[in-house]
């Protein structure tokens, strides 16, 4: 498949929507727009209908959107505003020809609404999710940008365990500065997210702790959640490490925590919803006794965004379709104990699920002593 | 000025607003909210009336949010929702209280803004820049945030020049590592933006081209536009070099751009519109024959977001203020030449503005010999 490809499948899935499907539609969020057409700049608008494309955007990037819609093999115009005032102007002539044009009502906001309802002649219909339906499905060479992403995020972090990053007397900003560095250097474009070193009573026991100057210290363990950026897509992995002897308490939750991510890893199938997927590792979490514990959701789709659908958690009602790319993350996390949090990342294959992630869960005691 | 004092001015903003005065405002946009409360979540929101402030958020972030409150002096409650079902009941319980509620036009999407319609009592009040028009003005806190930001940036540049890492031969991408593993290693908690590395007749002539496997070669010029990211607040600032000795027409635009950009910096001044800074640096290119190749505004806000308020291009109607934090970066494009920009990050005072970024502008011959 190629990019040209995705718009025949928005255009038919458009055609699609409600009881008169709309003539065109405005697509207005950046990731639908780079899906689509391959455009990577920051500010920009395309309105398709079934026979024609449109790119509008600034002077910042006339240019670029013109060769990368060329190299994309999309067939389209690009229209150029110098202001705001132009841009709007430029979309309101594209909706000119069409009597109602859908637009994305859940990335436009209030007042830019408002704004179209002004400037535009055409009926304005609210739509949800045309694109992102399309687009949650991955194609093989999505796929296989997210497994080099996901490589490497798995060498990165071997190689900072390796040389004995991962210490006792280590900050959590020093361990996260070692595994950007070293994610750069194996040829990310950058980190997928910020990354998340998080250790001892406090700091472990908040899911999405930003790293600070704490050390790690012998007893505790450290939560180190981490994933690169490859060519626009994401990957996303968490390990949690224990420094020296776990004590009882931190191994039965380790063991907890992995048998509910290694079940839902294996629960992973074309058809299954994704709150049963939550369920079945919240499950295991909570009949040891630490559901209360589990803070958040077991996981949520990963692409062009680090969160994107499908959500996996209680509430979601999504069913997993070949082609979703999922986390699958269990966690538990208490003040005075830290947490504990084990993640994948995984592909729905026709019969079950690919790993992506693929650094090793079996063996997460680190020295007690400083090694370096 | 602390952190609580912010939701002072915003209360007081506020009941200025409109001809009823809101009794109450739901903050969703996630930069207003940890101007506001010091939270840095990434899910929240914040209600807040004459003398309350909830903030809301989901199971990830609950003992972060009452932390960061806690130490910002923000005084309020914290309520969690284990789903989005969840938190949008917290927020209809919080708003109950209130027959008007003001939200946030600019930020809440049509497809928010219909939920919170089905879900509040209350009658929803768009507004627009309540929170912005307050977090514009820096206080000094944030102003000395910022200026660590441009020294970090200034040093990483001064530190992969000086280092000979900006060098025919090498290629963009190299470049842009460089810079950003050393402001790392200098104290940044990362990049500020996508950093800019443009060389050679076509990537340079693109305003924000992404650095790729291009080589630099001797004759061209190399545009480096990077900032720091420091405490949660940017720098911005950007140097064009050239390898070798330049052409005449090379050094002719620089003569061109250099004097826009130094016109406009000394010309920034409380009071001035924001159009009117944008033609002191707009009329003297186009002076020299080159407006059309100047594609795109004169500079735009910096602070919690790389691009904020005031924004100052030719359609922009904004007045400049003491504490605005903006840039002035002209540049001239043409493919088939390049580009070249010259850019700095300035603060308005009382009497004029101090220049936040202060790398030289001139000396921007590099070598033409590969030296590394």
């Amino acid at each position: 498949m190629t990019i040209a490809d995705r718009v025949e499948r928005v255009r038919t899935r458009l055609a699609g929507t409600g009881t008169v499907a709309p003539e065109a539609m405005l697509v207005s969020d950046l990731s639908n727009i780079r899906w689509l057409t391959g455009f990577t700049g920051s500010n920009g608008w395309v309105l398709f209908s079934h026979d024609r494309l449109t790119l509008i955007t600034d002077g910042r990037y006339g240019r670029q959107a013109a060769r990368q819609l060329a190299d994309a093999g999309v067939e389209g115009d690009v229209l150029v505003g110098a202001t705001a005032a132009a841009t709007l102007e430029h979309i309101a002539a594209c909706c000119r020809h069409f009597g109602n044009v859908a637009f994305e009502a859940a990335h436009v906001t209030f007042a830019q609404h408002a704004q179209y309802v002004g400037a535009l002649k055409s009926t304005l219909v609210p739509v949800t999710g045309v694109v992102e339906s399309e687009r949650r499905t991955k194609d093989d060479s999505e796929i296989e940008k997210m497994a080099e992403a996901c490589r490497v995020a798995d060498q990165a972090l071997a190689d900072v365990v390796g040389i004995a990053g991962v210490a006792v007397g280590q900050t959590e900003a020093q361990v996260r500065d070692r595994l950007e560095i070293s994610m750069r250097e194996l040829g990310a474009s950058g980190p997928s997210y910020e990354t998340i070193v998080a250790t001892g009573p406090i700091n472990a026991a908040l899911p999405h702790h930003r790293p600070t100057a704490t050390r790690i210290e012998a007893g505790q363990t450290v939560i180190i959640d981490v994933g690169a950026l490859v060519d626009g897509y994401h990957s996303d992995m968490t390990r949690t490490y224990f420094m020296g002897e776990p004590t009882p308490l931190q191994r039965e939750l380790y063991e907890v925590v992995l048998a509910a991510q290694r079940a839902g890893v294996a629960a992973v199938a074309a058809g299954m919803s994704t709150k049963e997927l939550d369920g079945v590792c919240r499950d295991i979490i909570s009949a040891a006794g630490y559901g209360e514990w589990f803070t958040h959701g077991t996981g949520h789709g990963v692409g062009l965004l680090i969160h994107e659908e499908p959500f996996v958690n209680r509430a979601s009602d999504a069913i997993l379709q070949v082609g979703d790319v999922v986390t699958v993350e269990p966690g538990v996390y208490h003040e005075g104990f830290g947490g504990i949090r084990i993640e994948d990342l995984v592909v729905v294959t026709s019969d079950g699920c690919r790993v992506l992630t693929n650094s090793p869960k079996d063996s997460p005691c680190l020295p007690s002593q400083p090694t370096i």
